[in-house]
């Protein structure tokens, strides 16, 4: 039968990844830390199995983990949001944003993008029956250009998906960008999707600006989070949305059909290692080391580095080493030099190639030492 | 906003657990065992957890659990599925339901449901923007009426949902209704997700009917299973789609795009405790022992036992009990009788009422043993 997402292929994260795998190169492409988690954090997993947490919780999520989560955003942001009515755990944040997209937007509303992003909007929103509006970020600098924002505007714009910190530019909006934001979405109805999900990696003592921070922007957010990103567990596909009751019982209307619950062992661990807040205050600093690990590694180096203020990624501009195209550059460079990275173009729809690539440093300091020395050959 | 599912409240799970809480019942409603699962599947986990395996899996599944799930179906049904290319491992049934109707089904097709069935199937065709078309299993006997399902397909029909052992009604449909059903579609395209999350309850003696035993069904069908019902930990959601490559492919391109993965030290942990087929083996025996418990503890009392062929679910007609409709009735039995149950009618888009209930045996013997005290109450 015809296909409804013609354009889908394997994602390019998993395409790195096996080829990766295949020329026994360090994997620095697909987003994940290649070092064990809080042991403390698996120890609360097992007792929570152990002590019988393993059949369906609330479908909103078991209450203990939401409470938790209000209190962290309370404290982080200032914003109180009713565990009750406003927060619902979710299967990790991709599922999230596609559940957010699919509980408010139909075929005909436009949902605007901001190039370049994560690969799962654009058929996130195909899904809908929607139309994709394309609105690049400043080529160069990564910053949001307002003004195509506004032009890309429509009475049938429903949807704007935001992206801080930002992935693969490692860009973070600042406040300032934040309230232009919510300026221009003041007099109409476009409701947000804030994919939020490197939160806790933001670098130099600069504050995460959170939409939850912006009442113009809360009212009409689906604030989304992952404690896989968190907490060093990207496998386990537990993540949290926030949003205004009024959306939340939409979107909740929409998740109880797609996945009802959310594993209930992972949920109960969670919710108990949430309660020391050191947990998620010292990832800045931790995830700062490796950046400049990592930069100073490659100081020096024809590898242009741009700036990295948040994500656990780095960008860097190839042009003094090779000609070749983004794509074909990752794959020589898995090939030859034994490093696996992403081509940024993977976030453009029509594959726009700036010659970056995108490296993820979320890694033990022995892969990224044995990564650098590698990539010094180049 | 205008919400894109006016009609979705509560699901009647939930409703009636709370009730039950609300007035310390017994809670016979939502399926779910009081039991503990085996503790050696909770230390296949936790040894994952401790191996290390918390990161992203591969989009499809675990290769483990992947190879173990093909061993089974094999094994059961004589059917060889490819583990890389025919099955996907999903976080639970629901979800497994969902993508695979949001893979096919378009605006303007047709998809047929049998009623009474599962609350999700509607919901999850309405988000796909397709019709639902309603075909009645036969009143009383809750068999498959073939003159009505031939007279509902149309050229838009894309797809039939069958789920067999049947919820809420715990029959089984027999080989030569699979047959039946095998021939009809034979001269369309229609595609099937046949929902078997209850095939390891089935019995006396009986063999579940699995779509992946007819040939002319399988080639057409998104086989859908579920860990959480098998193994006693409906909290883990962890669920199998099995389906041709082609129909595979497209599944995985919506699934990669809704929740990627499924949590990774679950995947491990069931991988292998798969490796020991009398875990799966057994349970005809176990689960009928409690639908015989059940069903001798109401032996002799006012209410009518249907059968109960499969599943975990036990029906009653109570109409020389009470002259209250379903949903009246179940409320007055969990506030007044202390034992919840699901009134039937939930099942059904009309609310067509029977006088049923439908009560869940996956009970330790001691809760079913209260729970009848109370029922003979009646
Ligand atoms: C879902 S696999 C990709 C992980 C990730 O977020 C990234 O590498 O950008
Ligand atoms: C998803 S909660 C409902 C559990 C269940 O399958 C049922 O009770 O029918």
């Amino acid at each position: 039968f015809p296909s409804k997402l013609p354009q889908v292929g394997t994602t390019i994260f998993s395409v790195m990844s096996a080829l990766a795998a295949k020329h026994g190169a360090v994997n620095l492409g697909q987003g994940f830390p290649d070092f064990a988690c809080d042991p403390a954090l698996l120890d609360a997993v097992a007792e929570a199995m152990r002590a019988g947490h393993n059949q369906y919780p609330p479908m909103p999520g078991v209450p203990a983990l939401r409470n938790a989560v209000a209190a962290k955003i309370e404290a982080l942001h200032g914003r109180r949001y009713s565990p009750d009515s406003e927060i619902t755990i979710t299967a990790g944040a991709t599922q999230a944003i596609l559940t957010a997209i699919l509980c408010c937007v139909r075929p005909g509303d436009e949902v605007i993008v901001l190039e370049p992003c994560y690969d799962s909007y654009v058929p996130n929103i195909e899904l809908a029956g929607a139309t994709v509006v394309r609105v690049p970020l400043t080529p160069g600098s990564f910053r949001p250009d307002f003004d195509r924002i506004a032009a890309a505007l429509s009475p049938r714009t429903r949807l704007l998906i935001l992206n801080s910190p930002h992935n693969p530019s490692a860009t973070i909006w600042s406040a300032a960008e934040m309230r232009r934001l919510e300026e221009l979405l003041a007099p109409t109805d476009v409701l947000l999707v804030s994919d939020e999900v490197y939160e806790h990696m933001v670098f130099d003592g600069e504050q995460h600006q959170s939409a939850a921070r912006f009442a113009g922007l809360a009212e009409r957010a689906f604030v989304v989070s992952s404690f896989g990103k968190t907490f060093h567990v990207t496998g386990w596909k537990v993540g949290t949305v926030v949003a205004p009751a009024a959306l939340t019982a939409e979107f909740r209307k929409v998740h109880q059909f797609n996945v009802f619950t959310v594993n209930t062992p992972m949920q109960h661990g969670l919710a108990q290692y949430l309660q020391e807040p050191q947990h998620y205050l010292q990832l800045p600093a931790f995830y700062q080391a490796k950046r400049d690990l990592f930069r100073a590694g490659l100081a020096g180096s024809r590898l242009k580095l741009l700036p990295s203020a948040g994500s656990y990624f780095q960008c860097v501009d190839y042009s003094a080493v090779s000609d070749l195209p983004e794509q074909a550059f990752s794959e020589w460079l898995v090939r030859e030099i034994g490093v696996a990275a992403i081509p940024v173009s993977a976030f453009y729809g029509d594959n726009f190639d700036q010659r970056l690539v995108r490296f993820c440093y979320a890694k033990r300091d022995e892969t990224l030492h044995t990564a650098l020395q590698q990539l010094r050959r180049l």
